[in-house]
């Protein structure tokens, strides 16, 4: 319920008696509504309305506090020195909602002509923006969006997906009776909330404000259940890892460390991955005589799963096949050694054999050269857990006509605005803000407006595997330009991946190309040390290194347009992938 | 000296071999140099001529290092990337000093038809923010400004005194001969660099760049010293201040504080402001009649200057006065008894006599009502010691018809551009960022670029002196805006006061109506949480608070235009003046 606790004009209390309901129901059900009128006076010092509620509030342990948003400059700015005191330079647990409107009603537009500064125009983004700037990041900042007047375009509606909406207000005028005589909101905006619920995955009110006549009542409700109902995605990946949604999680590094037997059984449980994988095996293995035994080198065997695929591609084609399964993983070889795949491998050529290897590829010594090397070493942005330096020690064990599976990848980044992302981000900082911000994180993300299209950054191709590694170079540098529609907040990038294990057969979490049901990888959120204003039509130019010593491999990122910002994770200082 | 210690085109070291001096030597007087035509080439990864040259000034301990400044965006990228990891990531102690020309040289403007990023401006400030973006506000990246060419505008001169230049090169061409033969730099040049000697009043080092025939050298070496000599301003609090120019100091707290004797014997060396006392008081005496005593109330009479400027005033006009002299400091109080101030001030009125009170004078119970209350309870920023509430604390000891010295007083604030003082200021902070830029700083500001003029802030007035304090209210809220000329940086504003003693008798420190020779207090520093970008004509809109509690006195600000910067000190959480 929705309260309001002091009277605007006298700034007292409404005589609303906190014993009338047990404390926690204060806390839990009932909102403060608090009106801003008074912020517009200039001339008056203090705000005693204002200050009041909040005192009130406090005193009720509310939860959550709706204040409705003023929509001119100096007086967000007052009712920003109020919030920052009273809440969040206080140890407070109310959350604060900032009550605005989708689209300034009509009544604003009036006022054009007059010399104060309200803003001119319907974009209400920018007065919840403002008053964040006043603020900063706060996990307790959120938005009351109310839902009413006309839609705005879709760059609009999307850049809201960035923002901590915590509660959705839909204007009663909204609903309309449908053919049937049943009560609905029209589509466009029903598309619009649905993606907000989505988006927001977590805890969302919704409330109906306005008169709505006592015969739709039961209509209403019934029809906004059945909303909540339907809203979630249908892709395999969202229901695998629903409650993940957003979370941020340092990257593995299962060259350095090993993985534990429960990570593996989740990678093995993806439907579709090692389907890709068997195809690509038996196109691989058509390519090469059925004459000769063919010398397949497994690297990073884990627990079997490519074993399989390599055996089932193998009975497909009736090759003969002499398996080398290098883990260096101990625990997980001795998984292997355990199973007898070549037995229950049906129709297999029978000369053919699995021999698993306990050691690290880097220091192996080969007893036959192979025709195909196979791997799973990729990460969410392809690269990151360091396939091409894993590869690049195969050069001893190789023909020089080596086929690898994947053949190729190339990681991505899209430029993202999601205040929600960024606050997690700045939240884990105990200590030192500037390093978590030097951190990659695998999130699946939902939270956020992708400001433009992901882009190529970094291609790796695994063409003649038997060169040697100091012939390569596995550093990389590339400036990438974006461009923003409208007016909106760079928080960072997401990354993604795609790849080719052979020509025709791809792997790809990358939105415009993603492999339908692929459950193994989330996107990567990359942060950016400081939240960068994006006018319209301006250029985002990104510059971004991949970087290689002796120990390690790490990432260092800016931007240069529209503003330049600090070079991050100089050095590696904070964030790298360990190569011993 | 300044040397390459690597040749480019092969990126190895020049035989110039260590052993040829003591480290010593090599640390303090070998600069090394480093151009950077290699960072234009966007394809090459890695930068071996940089990297070599900074690993070996590394390895011989340099302490500074000279690195030209390219002029071209994405090169500027580049470098800050290698600088950032090889010195400001690091542990260095090494200064890196960007050479930057003072106006880039037409050769960059007949490219200006190209195609690529370079700045097509002669702006080279622009270049050396654009690097400083990248590597952040680090107390080892300094400037060294190279002379030559046109002369800028007066912004764009004045705008440097804003950065941390170390070095002055002066480029040979700029001597010329005078009407004497002389060799001397004509007067705007000249007018420049003792402008950034004043600025930089530590160390700085200046080099003259070019050939100089050999007959002309000793005279530009005579002419230079002449220069150093008499850059030094003349005034007197230069002079008394010597070596505290730019740094910080936490503002003093007379009143829940005691101050110390060292502290009251440097203020009372002022040779002006108590003659401007002695002064006021006697206009305020004359205002009186002869015929009755004159109570005198001196609020605040520390060891006793007010004393004597009241006493000599009296003595004369010829009035008897009683003069009831409070001081809370017990210290104080002692020392003001073991003088007896009235029996060595000549021509004094026999009846006259002081008393003196060990008390705070909320506490006071007054024995007569006072004509004249006087006091120097006055900071820096006026009413920052809390002047307000101590005068309105003798309601109860006053005539209604009592005349206040001072009567009146106004803070100002003038946006300010100083990477010196905000580096600084960040340089404070141990552990928590965000609060020691909600102080303010008392300092003797020198290295900073007035944006545009102070403009008043608060202002105070003395009358109505037995008006209850419950009936006044001393909190403050004001919007000031100001207009940058040029694009800058906005790093903090520059807080001054003056003061009307009585009417005709004023002091002040603030820069157009400065008080000549006053040397009680320094400016104060007021610096922003973060550096705002301010574009040419944008208006600077600045909100600021004075917020009274119970127990406090405390200061909010922010910024909301050109953008919206966080409430500063919300609740006074970490700069307050205690009232108790």
């Amino acid at each position: 319920m929705v309260i309001k606790l002091v009277t605007r004009r006298l700034s007292k209390l409404i005589p609303v008696c906190d014993l009338n309901l047990p404390n926690s129901d204060w806390v839990n059900h009932i909102f403060s509504y608090i009106e801003t009128n008074e912020c517009y006076d200039k001339e008056n010092f203090s705000l005693p309305y204002l200050e009041t509620s909040l005192t009130y509030a406090r005193h009720l342990s509310l939860r959550n506090i709706i204040v409705e948003c003023p929509q001119e400059i100096d007086a967000i700015t007052r009712l920003a020195r109020v919030l920052s005191g009273k809440i969040f330079s206080s140890h407070s647990y109310a959350n604060v909602l900032i009550h605005v409107p989708l689209q300034l009603q009509s009544k604003v537009h009036q006022e054009e002509g007059t010399i104060n500064k309200k803003f001119h125009e319907h974009d209400t983004w920018k007065l919840f923006n403002h008053l964040r700037s006043h603020i900063g990041y706060d996990s307790r900042l959120g938005l009351c969006l109310e839902v009413a007047g006309d839609i705005p375009d879709k760059n609009t509606q999307k850049r809201w997906l960035g923002e901590p909406i915590k509660m959705i207000l839909i204007n009663s005028d909204l609903f309309v009776p449908d053919k049937d005589s049943f009560v609905r909101i029209p589509e466009p905006w029903m598309e619009f909330i649905v993606s907000i619920l989505r988006a927001s995955c977590r805890k969302i009110a919704i409330l109906v404000k306005g008169k709505i006549p006592v015969s739709y009542m039961k209509k209403v409700a019934l029809y906004l259940n059945e909303v909540f109902d339907t809203y979630r995605s249908n892709s395999l990946i969202d229901q695998f890892a629903t409650g993940y949604e957003d979370i941020l999680q340092v990257p593995l590094q299962p060259l350095q460390d090993n993985l534990e037997s429960g990570t593996y059984e989740i990678f093995e449980r993806d439907p579709v991955k090692y389907n890709k994988y068997t195809a690509a095996m038996t196109v691989a293995l058509k390519r090469l005589p059925k004459e000769k035994p063919v010398v397949v080198l497994l690297v990073g065997a884990g627990r079997g799963p490519l074993i399989r695929c390599s055996l089932i591609a193998a009975a497909e084609t009736g090759h003969e096949v002499h398996l080398y399964a290098i883990e260096k993983n101990e625990c997980a070889a001795n998984t292997l050694e355990n199973q007898n795949l070549v037995k229950t491998t049906l129709n297999l050529n029978p000369k053919s054999f699995v021999k698993i290897v306990n050691s690290d590829i880097r220091e192996w010594d080969a007893p036959e050269l192979a025709d195909i090397v196979i791997s799973e070493l990729l990460g969410s942005f392809g690269d990151n857990e360091l396939s091409p330096e894993c590869l690049d020690g195969v050069w001893k064990s190789v023909k020089p006509t080596a086929i690898s599976i994947p053949e190729s990848y190339r990681s991505y980044i899209g430029p993202a605005m999601s205040a929600k992302l960024y606050s997690d981000t700045l939240a884990l900082n105990e200590g030192d803000k500037q390093s978590k911000t030097d951190y990659h994180y695998v999130s699946l993300m939902k939270g956020f407006y992708p400001i433009d299209s992901p882009k190529v950054l970094f291609t790796f191709e695994h063409t003649e595997l038997s060169k040697c590694p100091k012939e390569r170079d596995n550093q990389r540098y590339k400036v990438l330009e974006f461009k923003a529609d409208i007016d909106c907040i760079l928080h960072g990038f997401a990354g993604y991946f795609d790849c080719t294990l052979i020509k025709g057969i791809d792997l790809s979490i990358a939105p415009h190309n993603f492999t339908e049901d692929l459950i193994s990888w989330f996107p990567m959120w990359i942060p950016l040390s400081k939240p960068v204003d994006v006018p319209a039509n301006k250029t985002i130019s990104v510059h971004f290194w991949r970087n290689v010593s002796k120990s390690k491999v790490w990432y260092e990122w800016c931007i240069s347009e529209p503003e330049p910002t600090p070079i991050q994770n100089p050095s590696g200082r904070s964030y790298f992938i360990g190569l011993v």
